[in-house]
């Protein structure tokens, strides 16, 4: 085609590899980015390149990290006996914008999946079980390994192969709640995650009772 | 937040600012990017830097170009009595790939909208009311000038305005024909689009009847 010249296809081409980006929104942001301010696209171009040439994963729990070890794993303040175990980065994000977890987490990259060739080994697992066996032989076990792990297929699958291997190693192994999201509605509800929100019920506590 | 280090941070902002990718696509692209083969990441950075160094405005038509001519301006073989005016690069693309069209084109770079402070004078009409008196000077007007802007309220005003300062010193100046998308369905056609295509109807032509 002679209306696109050679720089604009490529950089069509490299957006549209990205997920969730097919060939128009790629071609919508060519656009955009040739006729943003200059600044923009250089911008984008320097965080991509430090990105790559910045971040590793941190060597004890496998978030990312600009040095050896994440943030997380070295700030004093987070408690030590606790484990959250979750498939992504994001995980991590997402649980720590909830404010409501103060323990360490391990990244597993991933979750178990035989349908795409995704055994342990290809997870962050044998890193795992070494910390959990590494706290037991220095006589402080882990008070709890929290599975933060999706309500998938995988994740539940991961979930249960972790239960199985981590129990007796450590204080309690817990599983993150499943049930209706808050502002959801039951009406619209799978039937399992009704069976999940039934199972986990929880008694109320009334106020001024106790 | 002390989970996310900041060469991450910075890319999920930098993505986060081009349009139609809110935070969360944002945050996956980085992820993805972050995963994906060190030079599938590279290769963007380096195809957006490209595309700011080497991609000029055509001096003619304004459409996008590598030298100061663009191909379709270059290009011998298209009709130079032709022009067809269109508001975006995009368009100019969307043109060539139905190959119902062999003409010079003329890019605006937008449509006229006092509500957001466009007028005339921001686009490239002046440039397009040059070529036009151009030819006319030279004793060759344009046999035709398409206006193929967008059938919106924008583009309508954009195709009125032009249409009076063209006509007279083109052959003819048509518009693009607004009617039911092929494929389309007559039930969903809005109300407008409906006048349209009504107003646009052809007398159909049965073969062997000529």
């Amino acid at each position: 085609m002679t209306a696109i010249v050679e720089p604009v296809a490529r950089l069509i081409e490299a957006l549209s590899r990205l997920p969730g980006i097919g060939p128009k929104s790629a071609q919508r942001l060519t656009y955009h980015l040739l006729r943003a301010p200059e600044a923009e696209a250089r911008s984008l171009a320097a965080a991509l390149v430090a990105v790559r040439d910045e971040v590793v994963f941190c060597d004890v729990c496998f978030n990312i990290s600009t040095g050896p070890e994440c943030p997380i794993c070295l700030d004093p303040a987070r408690d030590a006996s606790r484990l959250c175990v979750v498939e992504e980065p994001l995980d991590v994000l997402a649980l720590e914008r909830s404010g409501a977890y103060r323990g360490r987490y391990h990244v597993l990259h991933g979750a178990i999946s035989p349908m795409d060739g995704i055994g342990p080994d290809r997870l962050r697992i044998r890193e795992l079980l070494g910390r959990v066996a590494d706290q037991e032989r220095e006589g402080a076990p882990f008070v709890e390994v929290v599975l933060a792990t999706n309500p998938t297929l995988e994740g539940e699958a991961t979930a249960m192969y972790l239960a199985e291997r981590l129990t007796g190693h450590v204080g309690s192994v817990t599983r993150i709640a499943r049930g209706i999201p808050v502002g959801g509605d039951l009406e619209y509800a799978d039937e399992v995650t009704l069976v999940r929100a039934l199972q986990g019920r929880r008694e109320l506590e009334v106020a001024g009772e106790r």
